[in-house]
This record gives structure tokens, C-alpha cells and sequence, in this order.
């Protein structure tokens, strides 16, 4: 299913060559601002051309097709539409059968027996992204005052990472990153215990973003190394702000008034410059793959507002189911 | 929502120490052998009573309330509940109302409105893991062929922790670990590109486990710090097959044939033996609190079969979906 | 799927002639008061033992297995359970393979390949509505000062019916009724437009009761006879009350704010106590089937209180719902 | 929520006088032959023009935005986008505060807290089912070779029902009908008891049509006035096959074989040309309305098409899970 949310609902749709990609958001409150103008920064943060991602430039221009009347939401479904420009299909001829390492051609080969959009990577393209952002700009205002902040930590292992980018991009090879998302204002009792925990509801979000492979709250992975005595975070006063926060904001599922504060992993950008060995699908023999077409050397460093998107719009599922209950 | 899954669907309910804990599963599909001896083992593994795990010692007897005639499952609904047999609830007076450190009392109780059954836990207790794990033993019988394993890599960091252990609960204090999980002979084609990928999904039934905190794909955060050249998995052959598993076993959020492979960061036990400071929220004053009853050093031990369990649910509801469109 | 419900969801489960019945609800708010003694009225309406229902008379004692602590509801799912003490199987041994007409005996054996538990219907059974009805109890009270009243309009066709039941048991024979179902103090504002239009949920959850085979809102299929300038419900005040009730209190799928009104018809009893021409389908052959066992010459008189119980539960629904967006 | 559907999903928006209405109908099986020329068959029989139409002439191109590549659908979410092209929005400038009898202003306006597009009805116009229309075209290609047709039983009260039109037209009043519709070649095994049952979801789907109320399958609520020895269908062979069908192919929420029957009561159209007295919101006091603007005399001529397309979304789901369990 190509949706997320229980009452503050996204739906993505399009490729990455085709007419274009969409987003359909569907239980947003009647009544907020809504401006086309709103919708620029985080999509200039997405965009392209930045040293390190690709030089393909689309404008990224959003049209409202739906649920916005007189400049603020109606509570109908908002649909926002991005058509696709730039399109150069012709860089991604070779992908229909020599499937490259890394990205999706053999699992979308096989899934859709044959039928799927290869080109540019079809449905599985980062540019459905664009329609994560857009939702996320709208989920954004609905949480104020919480504050959402992705930020990158590390690039190819470096937290000063220009030089590593430069390097990376000569030799033709591409690096990963780990963003930290951090949340402020965060009220307490937002998400369930067990299945609907809070981290439960961004790892899968969060896991949605293509090319994530981990997601990791408060001390993470650390916190596997920390004795309970360390880790334990202490209460200062009754309105639960603790000491420390290893936690990440999050006690049984549920917000506990700290900030919420989670790292994701991102993996290298799958396509590099290099030849690489791969398999020919269609004459069945190994053979050599040279990737052509604009690519990010590291499209981690783009990621951050994806990030944020996707928290929020989990946030401002939580904060109207919570409505619900209060 | 204390439900999970498309048409593999589970719902649990249950308090630690009130009559007892359940499961419901529905979408389970007819004909397949189901007997009580077959839960004997996975809830044997999730049990207490060994070194480092709490003393309290459920027999855990399961009793099928429906959706299973003459030995076989009937496509209706399997109930499943566990009468709790060792409350000792006096063990968790004083958590009413002076919150202990790195648990849900303050949460739940704010969530709540002070309604919640705070003793030992209530809803939000390990306990409600027995039912994750009937419904595990289910799933597993399902996915056939499919084998999930998930092992204990390290407990407070070691890797030989026998003796930290030992350490820990001299101290009085706690630990936690890292868990992998692989699973073989995973046909290609399971989970969808974005929110219903593969990770997403199982992230999701992951954290739902009590005290999970970080969840990682095949190299995981390591990846983060790999070159692309490094990363991408060569294919071997036509069959999808790969020389490296950095991706571990999904492209695109779908499975591409490779074994699946996950590691799980368990934060440490939060009851620790040693005193703690922390805040009396009913008094409103700070105040020192020694946590009594039975605990684990390190309930990490007994997460491997849960997170199976959970990984053996994603996958049956995976595995459902993809037999609706092959 | 036997659940049903955005917040607040319904699961139930069990068979007629198994270990008992039980239902699950998720997302009751905490708070609730909420006992045993709550459960007696409702369930005494549904219950056998008046003329023209079957001889079976299972006290129907509801266990509290959770969600509920100090006399109130936790916010934690509500288990309750109801124990099958009259089980006759010997009585429904011959449905095995003698289907019976009018039952799900054919349908449920082709669904589940023959692993169904058949023994009365199995799951098929009027029995699973005792969850219902329970279920029901508790959303009535989250929906006051909203008040529902199902009322038995016609049965075989007659108004005062006693007579006609009296007739038709005499017969060997069955009959079936008209229900109608008013609900007062209804807000403004409850479903959406389209899928989740008022009359999408409640005849979702109406026709869920085994036996309906009609809902109609308002003046229903008269309506399909009036001209508009009849039909059309004339606004008195800025209120929106109006003069007529013809839309049955439902405009645009939204409720107005004026009653909601609605029909249920309502097939008679299955079991007729007269042999019936049916198939062997084990011989394959035509046979006469006699059934024997208690039945209702007339269920149609219990359902009132369980279309009753699916309203409550719809509306308690709508009215979280609403308050998420308010 | 707008949308529907377990596996295969319907999702519309858009509105009436807006930029246009779409659809996103999600999890379409790959490899279905899809092209423009497809659609229009259906769409034309839902178009205006018609005597008792209105005169609304969209000419209903639809753009197919995403999910087929190469003349087949991808397996990825198929967007399907109408251009609005004949909006005469003056005529509707009195409905944001005159409220129109037997619509959705009020209702809109109430939910929505004033923020609704209110021209034409918005996001409650019927031009909405033309998303609907478009995905029960797609539907209808999974299902084959099940065979739906939706039919006009009367109008006004009148099998033969042109003349009745044609005067009430003159009157500057409306009408209402009753359509049937019967499905052919249907597998047994479709549906779930309760809340998942062939009349549970069906009801649903068709009760979101607007101006549908009522909903009665087989012999309806004329079933509930026969006797059980009348109303039993009985089986004539082994393959479930009935020498009647009042129970409209349907037993115990599950399609037994014999063809779907089902019956559904369309209210007159709400728009009348007669002056009505109704109620100036702005102004608080009681005023006369005078509708312009073009609308049906009979908006039910229209709605066979409908009902089919509701009617296929629905069974196409069915479907794909009943071969998730086969």
C-alpha cells in the first residue's frame, strides 16, 4: 500500500520518467493557511544541485488540485501534483535488463513480473520523495509548536565532510550518512504501547524513505552497551523532564514531554560512476555496467527534510489521535 | 491500536497482573496443524528462569479459546490466553505513584489520566509478549520454508557475557545487548516499494517489543560509512543471487532472494536492585526508590524468540499479499 | 476480517459449540466506569428463552479479562469473554455434510476447504452477537447524551405479531421482521463525504449481523417514489432542525443533527422445524433433512438490541473522530 | 477517509468547481491491458445530457497520470486525473449561505467550520463519481469473468418512467428510482462472516454514492415477510447451485455461487427548480430559495454505472484476498 496514517492519511503516486509524481493527504483539519509559497523551502532543501546531488534541476513546482479554497485547507483530501520536466529517459535505456547493484531493477523486475516503469527507477525513483516533503510542510503546521530538526551528522564517517565529498566524487564512487532528527515541544502521550508505540510509527515511516537501513532512538545501538544504572534516565520534577535522555523522548511507546531524538542510517547512492559487474537479465551472462544519467554522490545530504517530513506527518497523526482521547 | 498486519492480523490485550494475557490472530488460513505441544518450545525460550532473567515463573500454559477444530486451524479467529498464575502485586505498590526511571509509569499514567493498571506494568508489561510469541508459532508454520533465526550477538558488549551478567547482578544493576536476526530461503518479491517496504514493516512489529531502541538492515549503520563501490551487492547469477549481503536481503523495500538480516538494539532492564533517586508524583517531592520484585538482569536473553515471532508475523502477512497478486 | 472500527475497533471471535465467545475492543477511553452488572440489561434483550427464540439459555455471564481496573476502564483493550455451557453437538452432527438451506453450512465448508468448525454454524453463529451486544454497552456510554432505541416494526409482515408466531411455530415454520432504530441528541458533524458517509458505517456494521439483508435510511426505497419537492427536508432555524425527516437525519453522509433513522429487514430464521429437500453433499445424492436442535421461530425479535449494539459502536467511532478534528 | 478497499484501494478527491477530481486506485495487480479508450463506455453512461440529465457537458477525458507504462497497468498505484472544464461557479455564489434543502451545505459547513469549497457542492458533488466510474473499469478487468449489470427498475414509482420524467421536469421538480443489479459467474468463497461480509462491504461501497438510501439484497424487504420454508433457497446440486435465490447469492456473508442480487433506492435529486423555503444562514432568518444552474431532473438515470463500478472495486478486493487464502 502506498499510504501511511490512520486519521492523518498520505498517499504517493507517479515515476520518476512518467507525466509525474503526486501526494494525496487525506485528514487534515479544515482551516490552515495554504499558500504555494509554503511549500519552497523545504522543497528548495530536497531539490537538486547542490554539490553532492544530482544536476538534474525540476523546478519542483507544486500544484494544488484539491482541498485548499481561499487560501486555507477545507478538510477535503489535498492533492498536490509535480509534473515532471526533465526527464532524459534515454540514460536509463541499459536498466531495463542490466540491472544494477544496489537499486531496485531485479526486485521490481520480479515482483511485477516484467510489467513495472523502469525507467529512472519508475515508482521506486527518490523523486516520489517530493511528495513526502509536501505532506510534510502541511503535517508541519499542524504540530506547532513542536519543531522538527534533521540534521546531518555524518557523511562517508566524516562530520566534516566537503572534502570526503569531493573525493568521492573524483573516483568516481558515492558515500552514505547518518542524520539526527531531534523534536522539540514534544507533548506527552503521543503513541500506544506495543504496536503502535511511537517508534513503531517512525522506523516505519522513517524506513519508508529508499535507502535507509537503520533507525535508532535516543542512546540506540549504545544504549545495547549501557547498564541500567547509566541509561536510566532521572526525573527532575513532576512534569517529567529527565536528566539525561536516553531514551529519545519515548517511555513504553509513548512521549514522555523530553524531546524526541532518533539517527537514521543512510546508505551510499547505489548508482557510482564506475564500471561495475552485473548480470545481463535478458542474455543470462555477467557482464559490465557503466551507470550514466545525473546522480548524487551522496543523496544523504538531501535527506534531512525527508526525514523531518515524515516525522511530522506521524506527529500529526499521533496529535489528532490524541485529540480523540482527551 | 493493539493490532498489526494486512490479512495476517494480530491483536493482544492483557495486563501483567490482572487475570491474565491474549492474543487474537485473525487471518490465519485453514487446515494448518495447530496443537498446544507446538507453542512448548518458543514460549519455553521466552520464559524466565535462567540466569539473568526474572525469577518469575509463569507456567504459561495456552489455551486455545477457537479457530481450531480437530487439530487444525479453521480460518476463523485463534484466541489464545495465558491465565497469570505469580502475581505478586504487592512487589508494586509504591510504583503508583513514585514513577520508576526508564519505565512507562509516568507516561502511561499521564496518557492515561491515572486510569491505567499500573501494577507490575499493566498493559505495558513484557508479559504481553507471550501472546507476540504464540502467534509467532503460528506465523512460522505459515511461512514455511522460510527459517528465522535470531541470536543473542552481545550482552553489554561482549560477546562472551556469562560473566558480565554475574557482574551486573552483584551490582545490582542491569544490561543490555544486540540481537540478529537472518532468515533463509526468503522468496523474492515480498513488501512494496516506500510504506510498506520490507523494513517498514518489520521495524514496525520490532519496536513494538518492549525496549527495543534501534533497528539495522543489513550493514546497518555501518553502511552509512561505506563507499558506494563498497556497498552495492554483485549479482552472481539470474537467480538474483549476491557475492556481499550489505543490503540485507531487500532492494526498493522489497526482498530480493538474499537471506534477510537485521540486527536489534536492546536497551538494559529498567528495574534495576540499586537505590534510585527519582520524583514521588504524588507527594511532589524527590525522593529515593528501591525497586523490588523479580526482575531480569538482562531480559535481552529472551528477546531472540519475540523478535522472531514478530519477523514470522511481517512475513505471513507478506507472504498472504503476495499470493492475493501472483 | 471479524474487526471493525477506526479508534474504536471491534474484534470478535469464537464459535457456537467451541470453548465460548469473546470480543476485544481498542481504543475505549480510560475512565469509564464500567462493571459486570452493566452488560445485564443488553444482554438479557439479546438472550433466549421468550416466545418465538430458542430454548437455549446460556446465562451469558460476561468475564472482564482486561482494560478495566478499580471499577473503570483503562484505556487498554477490553477483553471479555463468554464461557459456552449448553452445547448440544449432538444435534448438528447431521450438518456435517447434510447442508442446511438458508445457512452458511455450503459457503463456510468451500471457504475453508472443509476445515470450518461446523458443529452450529461454528462461527457462522448468532452467538458471536453476545460480543456485539457487549461491545455495545460500552459504546453507549462514550456516545451519551446520545440515545438509541431499536424497536420491532413488523414481524411476518404484522404489526401485532404474537399471533403470527404463535402460527408459524405451530407450522414447523419461521418468520422474519422489520426493524427500525432511532437515535436522538446526535451532533452535527459525524462521518465524511463518500466512503465513510454515515450510512457507509452503519450499514457496514448492521449487515455484519447474520440475517440483515436490508438497511435503509431515512424514508428509505419511498424515497425512491417521492418527488424532491416532497423529499427535500425543509430547515426550520439556524439550528438545522427540520420539518421533515425524510434523509433520516443524514446529509451528504454527515449527520444533520436532527434524529438518525434507519430500517433493517430482517430474512426469517434459517432452521424451520419442517423436512427440507436439501443435498447430501458427502453422498452426493438429494436427501430430507429434519433439523432438530433449539431454535428461534423468530430471531428477528433479539436483534433489535444488537443493531442497537453496531450503531453504538459506529457512532462512538464518529464521535472520537470528530473530537481529533474539533 | 477517502478511500476504500483492504488490497485493492480506492482513494478520490477533487472538487466540483475546483481544478478537477482524481482518483488513486492502489494495489491493481501488473500486466492488465489499461488505455484511454477504455474508460469510455462507462464514463459515457454516466455523463450528462440525457433527457432528465443536466446539461453539464464535461466532456470526462481522463489523464492517466502514473501506474501503466507500455499499455499495462505497472503494478504501481494508477492516478487517474479529470479536468474541471465547465465550472459556471456564479450559479452557485447563493448556496454559501443560503443553504439548498436536501444537500450538504449545512452539514459541510457545520464539519467543516465554515472552510469548505462550497461551490457546487465541492468536495460532495456528484461529479466526484467520475473517479469512482474509472476505477470500477479497471476493477471490472480483474474480475472477469464475473459480469455486472446494474439496471433502472423505476423511476418515480414507474417501470416505464420517460413520460413521468418529462413531467415533473415541467413541474421544476425531481424524481427519484430503484435500480437492480445482478452478478454473473461468481466464485463461491467471496467474503468474510460479519464485518467483512459480501453485504457488509458492498453496502458500504454503494452507500457512498451520494443520494443512495437504501440498500437490500436478494428477496430484502420482501424477505422479511416470507416464511423460512418459502424464503430457504434450496440446493438443486453439489456445486451449490439453488432453485431460488432470495438470499442474493449470499450465506453467512460469503457468495455461495449463484449470481450477487441486490436492490438499491436512489432519493429524488435535491436540486428542484421550485422555489423552496429554507433558512439564510448569514442572516438568520427564514428566506426563499431560488436554485439555478443546471442539474438533473433524476440524477438515478445515472447511477447504474455507478453502482457497477462500487460494485467491481469491491468484488476485485474480494477477489485478491480470496486468492491470498487459496
Amino acid at each position: 500500500m502506498n499510504s501511511f496514517g490512520r486519521l492523518f492519511r498520505v498517499n504517493i503516486y507517479g515515476e520518476s520518467h512518467g507525466a509525474g509524481v503526486g501526494v494525496v493527504i487525506d485528514g487534515c483539519p479544515p482551516g490552515i493557511p495554504l499558500e504555494l509559497v509554503d511549500f519552497e523551502t523545504d522543497l528548495a532543501r530536497r531539490r537538486s544541485g547542490k554539490p553532492g546531488t544530482t544536476a538534474r534541476l525540476e523546478t519542483d513546482r507544486p500544484q494544488l488540485l484539491s482541498g485548499v479554497f481561499e487560501g486555507k485547507t477545507t478538510g477535503a483530501p489535498i492533492a498536490i501534483w509535480f509534473l515532471n520536466q526533465q526527464q532524459q529517459t534515454a540514460d536509463y535505456v541499459s536498466n531495463r535488463w542490466i540491472f544494477r547493484p544496489g537499486h531496485a531493477d531485479f526486485t521490481a523486475y520480479s515482483k511485477y513480473k516484467g510489467y513495472n516503469d523502469w525507467r529512472g527507477g519508475g515508482m521506486f525513483s527518490g523523486r516520489l520523495t517530493v511528495g513526502l516533503v509536501a505532506a510534510g510542510v502541511i503535517a508541519k503546521k499542524i504540530i506547532q509548536p513542536m519543531q522538527i530538526d534533521a540534521i546531518i551528522e555524518e557523511i562517508g564517517g566524516q562530520k566534516n565532510y566537503d572534502e570526503g565529498v569531493t573525493e568521492a566524487q573524483r573516483a568516481g564512487d558515492t558515500l552514505g550518512g547518518i542524520i539526527t532528527c531531534t523534536v522539540e515541544n514534544v507533548p506527552v502521550g503521543l503513541g500506544e504501547p506495543f504496536f503502535d508505540s511511537v517508534e513503531s510509527l517512525l522506523s516505519h515511516a522513517i524506513f519508508a524513505i529508499p535507502g535507509i537501513k537503520g533507525v535508532a532512538f535516543g542512546s540506540g545501538f549504545a544504549a545495547a552497551r549501557m547498564h541500567g544504572s547509566e541509561y536510566n534516565d532521572r526525573f527532575l520534577d513532576g512534569s517529567g523532564k529527565t536528566a539525561t535522555n536516553h531514551a529519545g523522548g519515548i517511555n513504553g511507546g509513548i512521549t514522555n514531554g523530553n524531546p524526541l531524538f532518533f539517527q537514521v542510517a543512510v546508505r551510499p547512492t547505489a548508482s557510482i560512476a564506475q564500471p561495475q559487474p552485473t548480470f545481463d537479465f535478458e542474455q543470462r551472462r555477467p557482464t559490465l555496467l557503466q551507470i550514466n544519467g545525473r546522480h548524487d554522490v551522496c543523496f544523504a545530504l538531501r535527506v534531512p527534510v525527508i526525514i523531518e517530513a515524515m516525522t511530522a506527518c506521524v506527529l500529526a497523526d499521533l496529535l489528532l489521535i490524541k485529540k480523540a482521547f482527551d
